[in-house]
């Protein structure tokens, strides 16, 4: 083994964890379900009012997942420190004293567009591949190693310029669009940078070696293909070809005013 | 509590079997993936010979995954009768002394469209939402009760009608096509009836109360989902935008001839 000065080792170090992030942030820019026509299509204003409903049904299953992914992470962690670091994710989602949660400003999305809050809840009328691919992460992270969940979380990195954008899309281009039913996005610009920050520091603290750092980024592209794949399904069903799988939500089904009458 | 003449209640037992028995085939009937339009150009002679090539890449993800999914199953069955009922299942598509299996019969088809059979099993090519929906189903299997499981497997009542029309389009409309390459299709064709027949009475004898029924029923539905699912996000891709997701197989790559050049 050679002697190396410590300072040039440290240096190395800087070094390799920089070129890491740099790694984890190229996956980003290059699969990150930004890129997705279906989000030009709704930040554009070029989505109908029912391939809007059938974004926010089916992008519900997703949100009313992710606290069982945050559970199943927690009940894997040992360390008390992390847990807690990681519980306000949930509390962010399901809500707690002085927040209503995301999940509630999602039902106020749905029913800004129309939508029957108690039918979105149901998860009713969700495209099996958004069950899929959501079910897939949740299983993903009870299943996988610590560092591969954590790694897995980081698309939030992405996610501020996303919710950004569609906040000044739907505002301009949708009538729905407002500061109550957009409360979501708005609320997650704040919550999702923090939670990010952690969890990337977290991944560059743990991801040691080579072989560590592979894993990690092969995790945040996994975490990149339950996304697009969401989109994807939406776009067969409601977009193009349209055919609506067997079950599936149709327009006009779920609809407040139908509960109202 | 009044009497019922044993026999009357023999009858009515023997009725409602039937009934259930009935309800299960219209859902096959309603939801099978036979009704898919991808199989209506597939064994139409529709498809190019990169859509084959999609679809054999993907399919093999699912048949690769089945024997995972039945081990899955008998990990959790106390019975060593039903366990070795069960276990020919995963000799049928692994092989044993005397059959070669499913899954190398599967890789004969893949080299026959010209493609690299590694390549194939490497799973590389595979679409996420196919992963998706392939695994939900094995963890389906792992996590239900062992109705909903011997439920879930109850679309090879609908297999051998698929299997027989898919041998004679494919004959009819494909150069790949032969004794050799449909091999596997022409085994199924003895195998799946024995399996199912087994199936079908396990889950008419022990779905003895309608809540169970309404669980097998459940089951057998989510099946259909997961199958259905699979030709969708092959049409996304590979038919209708065309819009290969980030990753998954591009016409061209995992060749035969590539490999040998």
């Amino acid at each position: 083994m050679t002697q190396v000065a410590p300072q040039i080792q440290a240096q190395a170090q800087a070094q390799a964890r920089e070129d890491f992030e740099a790694r984890l942030r190229r996956i980003g820019a290059e699969r990150y379900h930004d890129l997705h026509p279906f989000h030009g299509l709704l930040h554009g204003g070029g989505c109908s009012p029912d391939q809007v409903r059938a974004w926010v049904i089916n992008r519900y299953y997703y949100q009313h997942s992710i606290p069982m992914k945050d559970a199943a992470f927690m009940s894997r962690v040992e360390s008390p420190d992390l847990r807690r670091a990681w519980r306000s994710r949930i509390e962010d989602h399901d809500g707690c004293a002085g927040n209503e949660g995301g999940i509630r400003r999602w039902l106020r999305l749905a029913e800004a567009v129309g939508l029957d809050p108690d039918y979105v809840a149901s998860c009713e009328g969700v495209l099996p591949a958004t069950r899929f691919a959501v079910d897939a992460y949740v299983r993903y992270v009870r299943d996988k190693s610590l560092l591969e969940a954590v790694a897995a979380s980081l698309t939030e990195l992405f996610a501020p310029a996303i919710h950004a954008s569609r906040i000044e899309g739907l505002l301009q281009n949708y009538d729905f669009a407002d500061d109550s039913s957009l409360s979501y996005f708005r609320k997650r610009l704040s919550e999702a940078p923090k939670d990010v920050a952690f969890g990337l520091k977290w991944v560059l603290d743990h991801a040691d070696t080579a072989e560590k750092q592979d894993q990690a980024a092969k995790a945040l592209i996994f975490k990149t293909d339950v996304l697009w794949a969401q989109l994807d399904a939406l776009w067969g069903a409601y977009v193009e070809p349209g055919r609506i799988p067997p079950g599936a939500w149709v327009p006009g089904e779920g609809m407040a005013d139908a509960r109202a009458a």
